[in-house]
Order: C-alpha cells, then sequence, then structure tokens
C-alpha cells in the first residue's frame, strides 16, 4: 500500500473514531439571539437621539491634533472651544459605511468566527492581575506562565470562541517585553483568534513583525490577520484619549481589526440613571466609530459598548448584579439594531471562590447578554473576583455554561415532523411511553446538550464519592488537561527565528 | 396623652424606623416579564394547533365515570373506545371562561399576590424527600420539624411570594395525619399565600375544617381560601389519573384555588423532541383546564405546564439543563399568549453541593423562565438534588438571585429626566465625573439592588476573612433566621381548638 493511502485510511479510521466518542455539538458556539428584548423600539430611539445630541452638542474633548485634523475633514466642527463636535450626518455616514458582519480569523481557518448580525460567541476580555492559583485555592500575581497555561487550556474548550489574554504577566517589567510575550504566548498555545492589548503605539510594529514570522513571512499577517487588538480610545465621560488614539492609527496602519471597548461606570464616569448611562455610553463608541470611520472608513471595529456599575455603597467596580445584566443586555440591543457589531461584556463575577454565588452571577448575566444577541461576549470565560483575577476551574466550568446557553439560544425548532402527532398517537395507543424509540434516541443526539462537568447523580451516589463540590470536579480536570496538552502551534524554525528576533522569555 | 393616640404615634415612629433601616425594595416581586420570547407566533400557533388536534383526535384515555359524565355535557365525544374527545370549541369555551387574572390569598392581606398577566412571582413547589442537613453538610430523610423550620425561614424571606409545602415529612407515616400535619405547620408559621397536596380527596374535608379555625370560623376558608393545592390530574401521556380527579372535584367544592400541574419527562412519559413534548404537555394541561371548566366554570387554576427533562443518558430526571430552560419558558410564553396563568419550573438545580453548579443551573433556568413572564415559578427557592433535596441555605441564597432577577425583570426606565442630557452637560463641562451628585444619590437608592449576600470584596479582603465560600456565609445566615424567628400566627385560643379535634405532632 502506498504511504499516502495509508495516511488517507488513516486519517478515515481517525474520524470514524472521533465521531463515536463525541457526537457533533447540537449547538455549537455561533447559535443566534435576539430572543430577549430589554427595550422597546421606542426606548432604542430615545437613547439613539439622546447620544445623537450629545454628540453634536457637547461633543468630544482633548482630542489629538492628528485626529482633529481628519474629523474635521471627515466633516465634525470645531468650535474652538476644545470639543469637537459631531453633527448627526457624520455619525450616521460612520453607521452606514461602518463593517457590518467580518472574519476574525483563527490562525487555523476552521477556528475563524464570523462576528455581526444576531450571531453569539462568548470569549475572553480580561486583563486579571491576580490568578486563582489551582494548587493553594488563594489568589496570587499573575505571571507569564499563567498566560502560556490560560491560553493552551483554553485551546481545547469549544465554546472559548476567540481568546484574548485573559491575564497580565505581571512578572515582566518593561512594557514592551510584556506586550512581545504576551502575543508570544498566544500564538505558541492556540490557533483561534487572539487579541491583546498594545501599551504603546510603538509597540504594535514590532508585535505585528513576529506575528508575520507565525504567518509565513513580512506582510502575511495583514493580508490574513488573527489578532484583533483591544483599545479603549475614549475616557469617559466624552473626552478623547491620547495614547490610545495613536495605538488605533498604528493598528489601521498594520490592518488589525479592533475592539474600541467603552467601559464607563454607572455614578463614577457615567450616570448613575440606567437609561442616562446608556446614552452617554453609546455616544462614546459612536464617537469611536466616528474616529475610525474619519480614518480608515470600513475598518474593522467591534461596536464594544460595555455598561460596566459602581456597587454605590463602596465605590467599587461590582460585575455581578442585576443591573449589569440588563445594560449589557440592552447595550447589545442597541447595537445589532444600529447593524453594528456588538461586544458586551458578561459573567464578570465578584465571587472570590468558585461557589454558588460565582455561579448565579455568571448564569444570570452571560445568559442576558447571549439571549440579547451579543456578538462578541467578553470576560465570560475564566474571570473571577470582579475582573480581578482569573481562575482555570472556572475556565472548565464556563465551558459547561456556554453549552448550555447555546442550548437555550438555539431554541426550539417547530416543523409538523418535530411535533410528530403520529408518535404521539402510537406512543399512547401502543405501550403507553416514548423510551427507547428510533424518535427518541434520535433526538437524544440532535436535540439535547449533556454537561461534562455537572453532577446528576442522586444524593445516596454523591455522598459515596466523598460529596465533592464541582471546585474540586473542575481543578481537577483543568490539572488534566494543563498535563496533557502542550500544544506547539509554532514550527521550530519559526520559533527559532522569532528568539533570535525578540525577548521571548521561558514560558516556566 | 389617650391610648389610641399612643399607640398611631408608636405606629409612625416604628414605620419611620423600619424605612430607615430598609429603603423601598427597588425590584420587588411580581415584576413583568416577557422581554424574552423563545417562540415566534407562527411556532406557537403550530404547537397550539396541534395540541388541539391531540385533544379532538386521541383523546384522553381513562377518565372517571363521574368527569366522564361531566366533560359529556359540557361537549366532549365519547365513541365507546375509552377515550373521551374534546372538540376545540369545547376546548376554545374552556379558556375563554378560565379564570385569567385572580388573587391568591395570604392570610395577611397584605401578602396576597394577584396572579396572571405578565406579573412574575417566585415561589416552592417541591416534595424533597430528603434535606441537606444544616450542620453535617449531607442529606437525610426530611422529616416534621424540617418542614417547620423551612416554613418559618422562607417566611422572612421577601422573594417566596408564596410557600408551597417544599419538603415531605417523612417521619409522618399515615397519609391523613401528614396531611394534616403539613397544612397545620404552614398556617403556624407564615402568613403568605400557601399551598399543599392532598393525599387522598377524603383529607381535604378534614384538612380545610382546620384552616376555617385559623381563618375565624365555620365556612370563612372557603370565603377567602388562603391555600390552593397542588394536582396532576393526568398522567402522561394523555389519560387521568382517578385519585387526582376525586381530589379536584373535592377542591372545588372547597372553593380552593388549584395548580393543575403536568409533569411529563422528555423521552419518557413525553417525545423527545421540544415541539413534540410542548405540544402534548400543552394538550394535557388544556385536558385539565377543560375539566374544570366541565365542573365549575371559571373556577381558579393556574395553568401549570412543567416540561420536565430526563438524562437520556441513565433515564433519571434532570433539571439545570438548557432544554429545560427553554421549554419552560416557552410554556410560560405560551401560557401567557393563551391568556391563562401560567405556572412553569425552574431552578431545580441537579446539584447536591451548594456550589458553582447549583449556581449556575438555578441562574439560567430562573432567569429564563422570569423573562418569559412565567406568573407563579415553582421551585425556584431551595430546592436541590434534581428536586429530591431542599437546602435551608439555598432558601437564602434563591432569595438574593430572585432579587436580581426581578432587578433585571424591572428593566430600564426610558425618559427625557432618566435620559438626562443637561446632567451629562453639568458633569462633563463641571467636574468631569458624577460622583456625589443628588442624582446619583437618588438613583443609588431608587434603581439598584444590592445583594445581602454576595462577596464583592477585593482578593486581599476575602483573604483576610478567611477565603469563605458562599455556602458558608448563607449557612450562617439560616443559622441566624431560624434561632431569631418563631412565628406563631395562631392564637392560643385556635391552636388549642385545632389540637384538640386533630392529631397535631409536635414539631421538634
Amino acid at each position: 500500500m502506498a504511504r499516502s493511502a495509508q495516511r488517507r485510511s488513516g486519517g478515515r479510521k481517525h474520524k470514524l473514531a472521533q465521531r463515536a466518542q463525541a457526537p457533533a455539538n447540537p449547538s455549537p458556539p455561533g447559535q443566534r439571539g435576539g430572543q430577549y428584548a430589554p427595550l422597546s423600539p421606542s426606548d432604542m430611539q430615545a437613547i439613539y437621539h439622546g447620544a445623537l445630541r450629545l454628540l453634536a452638542d457637547l461633543g468630544l474633548g482633548e482630542a489629538p491634533p492628528r485626529l482633529t485634523a481628519d474629523l474635521l475633514a471627515a466633516g465634525a466642527e470645531d468650535r474652538g472651544d476644545g470639543r469637537i463636535r459631531f453633527p448627526a450626518a457624520l455619525v450616521e455616514d460612520a453607521i452606514a459605511g461602518a463593517a457590518r458582519r467580518f472574519v476574525l480569523h483563527g490562525r487555523d481557518p476552521a477556528r475563524s468566527i464570523e462576528v455581526g448580525g444576531q450571531a453569539v460567541h462568548f470569549g475572553t476580555g480580561g486583563a486579571a492581575v491576580q490568578t486563582l492559583d489551582l494548587e493553594s485555592g488563594r489568589y496570587r500575581p499573575s505571571t507569564l506562565a499563567d498566560l502560556h497555561d490560560f491560553t493552551r487550556l483554553q485551546d481545547c474548550l469549544e465554546n472559548v470562541s476567540w481568546f484574548t489574554r485573559c491575564c497580565v504577566a505581571t512578572d515582566v517589567d518593561c512594557s514592551l517585553e510584556l506586550d512581545i510575550n504576551t502575543a508570544y504566548a498566544l500564538i505558541r498555545n492556540t490557533t483561534k483568534p487572539v487579541a491583546t492589548s498594545f501599551t504603546l503605539s510603538d509597540h504594535v510594529g514590532p508585535v505585528v513583525a513576529m506575528l508575520d514570522i507565525a504567518a509565513g513571512g513580512e506582510g502575511a499577517f495583514a493580508r490574513r490577520p488573527f489578532l484583533k487588538a483591544h483599545i479603549s480610545p475614549i475616557i469617559s465621560p466624552m473626552r478623547f484619549g491620547a495614547d490610545a488614539v495613536d495605538v488605533v492609527y498604528e493598528c489601521i496602519a498594520h490592518n488589525i481589526p479592533m475592539s474600541c471597548i467603552t467601559a464607563a461606570q454607572s455614578g463614577a464616569t457615567a450616570p448613575a440613571t440606567l437609561a442616562g448611562f446608556l446614552t452617554q455610553s453609546l455616544a462614546e463608541t459612536l464617537a469611536s466609530l466616528v474616529m475610525v470611520h474619519a480614518i480608515r472608513p470600513g475598518h474593522p471595529m467591534i461596536f464594544s459598548n460595555w455598561p460596566l456599575v459602581i456597587d454605590l455603597r463602596t465605590g467599587a467596580f461590582a460585575g455581578g448584579g442585576g443591573e449589569i445584566a440588563v445594560m449589557n443586555a440592552a447595550s447589545a440591543q442597541i447595537s445589532n439594531w444600529l447593524g453594528l457589531p456588538s461586544g458586551v461584556a458578561a459573567a464578570m463575577t465578584d465571587a472570590k471562590a468558585i461557589d454558588a454565588q460565582y455561579g448565579v452571577e455568571k448564569g444570570l448575566t452571560a445568559l442576558a447578554a447571549g439571549l440579547a444577541g451579543g456578538n462578541l461576549i467578553y470576560e465570560s470565560s475564566g474571570m473571577t473576583a470582579s475582573l480581578l483575577g482569573a481562575s482555570f476551574e472556572a475556565f472548565v466550568l464556563d465551558n459547561d455554561m456556554h453549552a448550555a446557553i447555546y442550548r437555550i439560544l438555539r431554541g426550539i425548532e417547530v416543523t409538523e415532523e418535530a411535533i410528530g402527532l403520529e408518535s404521539i398517537h402510537a406512543a399512547v395507543l401502543g405501550e403507553g411511553h416514548f423510551l427507547g424509540s428510533a424518535q427518541t434516541y434520535a433526538a437524544m443526539e440532535r436535540d439535547y446538550t449533556y454537561p461534562t462537568l455537572a453532577d446528576r447523580d442522586p444524593p445516596a451516589t454523591w455522598h459515596g464519592k466523598g460529596a465533592p463540590d464541582i471546585w474540586t470536579v473542575a481543578r481537577d480536570r483543568a490539572r488534566a488537561i494543563l498535563k496533557r496538552h502542550h500544544p506547539a502551534y509554532l514550527t521550530t524554525a519559526q520559533d527559532a527565528q522569532i528568539r533570535a528576533r525578540f525577548p521571548v522569555r521561558p514560558s516556566r
């Protein structure tokens, strides 16, 4: 037998074996949301028109000179009072010209995702400075080794659609080295779409040079960019941040898609009234869109309007309450209504322990965001402690949670065949039950999502296993994956080339 | 000062003191749902017309003779094959004549709730045979003492709108004594609307005689019934249960409102396809409604269509998955669309531990049911272990979870004042933030729900407290309430009268 035939045969056998082990996911990422509408059409109109008025009447402060020139050329107004105003027609031009649907490329094309419409994807977005240690169960500063570990862990988790570096390597003190080593950890350990931040605009070029090596040569990254940048060009309330705007220019120059994130905080940098908050926050995210439109119309930008909530008793950010759930859902609804690719935030529990608080807060906020149709739902995997923490156990647990949410989003297929009146007649007049029928078996494979971690045993069985908490079960799962999965998505040659040119640090 | 004036003054002072301690709940029970629509209008039509066809073509088996006579008199058909068929016109008459909105009375009128429309209330519904012991953290058989304890615990929990006995006193072996002692535990320990089951129809009369004593005399209960009955008159698939039908007749005779519960199980007693399940289950619950219509048109009945899911890998009931969330949400949507008071089930976690699985499963299923507008959401407080268990810790935790869900349901008030463009101008052009403004303080009190148990501290503070899991925090809270709250809602005379006539057992 020729070698190629052997390989084909082995490939086929391998695929069949895989299918036998794991049936097709009945509700994969990308399910459609939008079944939940927190705002009425007139509510959305009122908020949108309020945002237009803020942009036209109040405008944005502190626009850097280069951006001011570009904005004025696009139709903005400068009355000489330090604020640049955006007439409604300019904002509407920016919306009409925006990239409405685009692909976030994975280095592996099979892992690319399309953003836009009502498709929902859960992923990450955090910058946790602390990591919940797998061994001690306590928090400690996040390290570069943690980032490598988180990246390869999520590489095995189907319901993390893209991976933004979830923690900050606090053991890398030089900000250029931090940005380089962060990007290196991403490309070494996963082929999904990835994302990161750039501390300064000067860092974009070197990082892209490294990405080019992974992509196959100079200019290869820009032709099919598999990394997007998280940037907050607006400082709430209603002014530009100069450093972030510089990063925006550099990212656009290198064809890097961007998540322009508005992260205002209720009662601090935005109104405490929910409607006032959404109006200002929408105006600010629209200001980012106008900025992109003025620089390069149609450059891919995720319209990332993340309403954050302050616990007004303490002044601290709190990610787990009902207000943040309904505001992020409303944000997704408005962005989708404007036809813009929506980015919102969910599952930002305030719990430190992997406990019932963790579960309730993640469940409520992630489901609300998903049902509202958030296209990219950031922060939704692995984050704890009001975004201060990241956790390995959380990653594997959230993966199962998102499977259940995707199942809810998939909804109920109502067809004559699915209703199956004749099958009901047959069962009622026949054996009096539906157990073991062909229809039941088929539905079991096609329509039901089975959790991989949840305990569905009766109490006596649970006692017999030592009455485990799912935190323990998740810890074991995370350890097993980390022990097993050591991907090396760079070739030896690529890795050597990168190490020769960049200060890549050991991952342990 | 006259005594009455003193009392009035004391009452006023007392009320002011209460208000100072606890600001008005910004989102109390009874918030409106319906923002989430899992089914399209044509999906609902298809399921409804499928259900009508099942009722007209297949009909119901095993109708007892008395019921058969009443059904035929109302317009049902008997073709002599042992099945009673309901023409569509009869079903539509039953829907048109049904009680669409009614009050579930609390013995304390201030605790009554109105059922119907899109108003959402969370409550209980379980019959747990095991209780998660507060001291050992393990499950053991539920006792009468547990039922007294659960009843007085929930009496302090604002977000349990009504209390169905959540556990079965397995230490009471005589079924009449069980029904009597269960009802006694309810009326002794709470003045909320309550609910129970009757093992046999013969038990209804004695229990009502006891309730009459609590209500102030013979016939007093029936004039203002504060207890409803949970009954499952239909045995899935598509037949009547004779004992339950007898209980229905007796409850109607005593003017007891009823929850007629369909609790079919996917792939066992109903189709595994979700649309087929909903069609059969709707037909069965409509059969209950036709039954009530045939006996006494307009008698208050909660249209309790609870789709339950079997884990088809094991054949065991599983309450925590995505399928059960979307099916109960769809059930609420259909019932509300028909204008019937909807009863669904949620928060039936499969977890035994009070852990992250518990939280995620409760959060997802309870929010889905609430957003869909379930009028009475059963099983949503205190239940664990796939309805096999009840837990004191769960009761206090679920109370906070429901507060967050009610906050989400309340939504976002979009008015010119709430948008507050002028306040935004003032903050941006003034101090550059919103901290400490009058608008911020007002919103903080009016619009935000603060959890009473959730930990929002940073990791270092949490470490300093000993890194507690919220299970521990909830245990302490439950213990404190049980130590403090010993209500005696029966007068000494009522209690003595009841004990003289009924075999009331000690509560400890």
